[in-house]
C-alpha cells in the first residue's frame, strides 16, 4: 500500500507552502479512503511519495483517470490567501492502495527533489 | 482551530522529502485528536502552517511542552531508506487545537519559506 501525492511544478511553491499543500492533499485523500485500507496503510508505516508534475492540466487528468479507476483522489485548491491566486491547483492526492493500483497510473512520474 | 508543523531545519531536506515528513506529521498528530475537533478543524479547511525550528533537540523539547498542554502531538522519525540517517527526527505535528493554545506554545516560531 502508498500513497502519492502529485504537485503541480509550475507553481514552484516555496518550500513550507509546498509541504502544507502536500500534507492537506495527503489528508484529504485518507479521509476518502475505506477504513480497512487505512487500517492497512497505516500498518504500513503510511508510505507516501511526493511526484513531480508539469502543470495544472496534468494534476486534473490524473484526477479523472485515479476517479475512473476507483482510487481515492483528493484535488488541493489553494484559497490563495498568501501566495497563490485563489483557486489554483497545488496538489492532487491519489491513495492509500495497492502498490500496483498507483504504479499503473503514476509509475512514469518522477520524484519532486 | 489549527495545526502546526514544526520542521527540524538543520537537516535541509530536499523539498519533495520535506512535504512527505510534514504530511506524516499531519496525519499522524491529526489521527491523535479527539473526533469532534477533527470535525471541527475539517470544517475550517484544515488550516495548516508548517514552522521552522534549528534542530531535533528543539523539537523534543516543543513536543514534551504540547504533551504537558494535553495537545495532540506527533514526533515523525525518517525510516532512513534515503535521504537521512534511520531515526532522525525531521518534523513535529501539533493538532488541531484552538488557535490560542497553539499559538500560546509556538508562536515565537518563524515560517518555513
Amino acid at each position: 500500500m502508498k500513497q502519492v501525492i502529485l504537485v503541480n511544478g509550475a507553481l514552484k511553491l516555496p518550500r513550507g507552502k509546498l509541504a502544507a499543500q502536500v500534507a492537506h492533499a495527503s489528508l484529504g485523500s485518507f479521509l476518502l479512503t475505506s477504513k480497512s485500507a487505512q487500517r492497512e496503510w497505516l500498518g504500513d508505516g503510511m508510505p507516501k511519495v511526493v511526484l513531480h508534475c508539469e502543470s495544472e492540466a496534468d494534476l486534473l487528468q490524473f484526477e479523472s483517470r485515479a476517479a475512473n479507476s476507483k482510487l481515492p483522489v483528493a484535488l488541493v485548491r489553494d484559497a490563495g490567501h498568501t501566495v497563490v491566486e485563489a483557486g489554483t491547483v497545488t496538489c492532487l492526492g491519489i491513495g492509500p492502495a495497492d502498490d500496483s493500483a498507483i504504479d499503473e497510473l503514476t509509475g512514469e512520474l518522477k520524484l519532486v527533489k
